[in-house]
């Protein structure tokens, strides 16, 4: 990650992912913050799986369209939450690996709007290998009181 | 859903559903199909939350892009599999209820390539209303041998 | 169109269609307009294709993002401009016809943002063909002072 | 652009691009080309402006679509020819300056679908702004005999 963040921010942005329950059913953990940018990695699981036994699309869409919320989320104004308000993503290879790292760096920070961008590799015996890419918009919205 | 399904098809696609362990684990089943079209549903729970406790968009995508796939697939050659080439998805609404329902249905069906429209309803209080709208491109690739 | 509009909203949003200087270039224009909706049609002629002859998938592209840009702006504050924000098309067949026809629509308007859909038509020799499907997010601007 | 053409590669798909009527008509041309990558600039002109003067976004969809397409036909066999599936574009500021410049680059080259990432930058005082991010995934068809 290029750019440090203050500890008031990263606490603040670990603890909402920290309440998705949805990214501990999966198995995923936050492996790398910066200002705009966020990498969360999905460990391979039996659970996860599709009917070929490879990581489901879904999982890795998942992680991804959380990377690129969580990057706009360390550049978004204290008191909102950043939801997703849209993305796209191109499946380049089959999920087959022992981990899969999902990175989300923002592109366009607005003040309600911004516009990531996400890349998940595939890690097999090591080895990473591009294996999707996102575009996805971010909407700010201020906190429940 | 508008047109019935041989049984052989729809076996063959229930069986490719059943086999995704990921539908297990969010607990999402096919409440209906027809040729080209497919439902999920995906009850409510706490385990598919995300930070604000309403359910994770990374669950409606994924339920939504499955729906999307297995209507491909029932239009699909018996001896090819299909899988998420590309999608993208819309947030209209925040993920609340008691459960939610994936409509995926093929606009354009090709060889290689089907062009298919996904819509999500979330029911709260047993009423629907519209929270999320896809476009999805699946492709078919041959069975493994 | 389903739902007539006002006349001074009509009258505005043709105004606006009517500034836009690359429309009269590529030689369409709008040719039904209801609350929450607008069409567009694209006479094919020889300055707007491709390489092989076809119209230009840019040309589809464009009226499509502009007949549901339109659509948006029927529902739209007086003192606001609609602006796309993304849009994500899939081409379905080629654009052979002797025109074209971009129906937008919009499926959830916001006060800031709304989410559009929006199909195109090949009409050749009388006959429609779907061609394209389009979802885009339009983002209302206040007018420049 | 990083790796070099060989003159037929090149010498192909520039005769593809010069036989795109539309090109002409707004004005745009191929300013780079290289292994799985092409760059079209596109000066602004008062015939492709929107309703508020700058360049419509359609234009700025249809060179960046175009940057993604040659930049895929540059890596295909001789005897295809490349067609746009689907695309999806974010436009992220205002198209206001002297010139854009589209540039597309392939991210995954397959025999008949490639997945492509393309930016648009507007000139401006000669200061360069991105203006546009896409993914686009490009068809490789048969020449037509």
């Amino acid at each position: 990650m290029s750019t440090p963040l203050s500890p008031e921010i990263e606490a603040r942005v670990r603890a909402a992912f920290d309440a998705q329950t949805m990214m501990k059913t999966i198995g995923a953990y936050v492996s790398g913050m910066g200002a705009g940018e966020c990498e969360i990695t999905l460990p391979f699981a039996e659970h996860i799986g599709q009917h070929h036994g490879y990581a489901h699309g879904g999982a890795i869409g998942m992680i991804c369209d959380n990377a690129c919320g969580f990057a706009a989320a360390t550049l978004a104004p204290a008191n909102t939450q950043i939801v997703s308000g849209e993305y796209k993503i191109n499946f380049l290879r089959p999920a087959v690996g022992e981990k899969f790292v999902a990175r989300g760096r923002v592109r366009r920070a607005g003040k309600s709007m911004s516009v990531c961008e996400g890349e998940v590799e595939a890690i097999r015996d090591g080895k990473p290998t591009l294996i999707a890419v996102m575009l996805a918009t971010m909407v700010a919205v201020p906190d429940a009181p």
